[in-house]
């Protein structure tokens, strides 16, 4: 690891599909990482269309979120939570949960995970 | 520390100015920290006036930045980098830093510390 003094302005990082079952509609990019010298955490930024989700599971690493354009839904244990531009979030380890837009525009939001749960 | 399943919506947390030497017109909001779960780290919202800035200062923990509204520069070791809504940015430890509304809008930023920069 070394550590990188990092300026990436918006849409300078490339877009991956998120992979996987029970995706719909999500699009990936990784802002900030051990790569630049953040140990043992990533900062990844969703974007999710209109009716697009991720899937609906649970893992024993924990997220931290904030909500940078759109609103939708967090559900997390069986409740279905109210997300807008500008909320945060913390989804404890091993809690099941999904991210789901619910609006007419894309959902982006920050994903933070540790480094093991960015895979 | 325990785990919260925790959404915040939108200025549901207080704001306060940011304290010390150097700092023009900074209100900082703390939206995830130790308290919800997330261990040994902190997820502030910085928002910033036309014309504020933080201290021109270095310290011993890096930065993990997001820009959620307006524009302005982040100073860096001689440097001065343009950043905006969107932009992303990792400021290792030990550099030289400030970050400057020189826009017309409220800059309003994320700036994630480990647990003993956030004090």
């Amino acid at each position: 690891m070394s550590e990188a003094k990092v300026v990436r302005p918006p849409g300078s990082v490339a877009a991956e599909p998120m992979a996987g079952e029970g995706v719909k509609d999500v699009m990936k990019r990784v802002l900030i990482s051990p790569d630049e010298g953040w140990e043992g955490w990533v900062m990844r930024l969703f974007e999710i269309a209109p009716g697009g989700h991720t899937p609906r599971h649970a893992h024993d690493w924990p997220h931290v979120n904030f909500v940078a354009e759109g609103s939708g839904e967090l559900f997390m244990d069986g409740e279905d939570l109210e997300i807008e531009k500008g909320s945060a979030a913390f989804v404890p380890a091993g809690v099941l949960h999904q991210y789901t837009n619910t609006g007419a525009e894309p959902l982006a939001l920050l994903c933070i995970v540790p480094e093991r749960g960015a895979g």
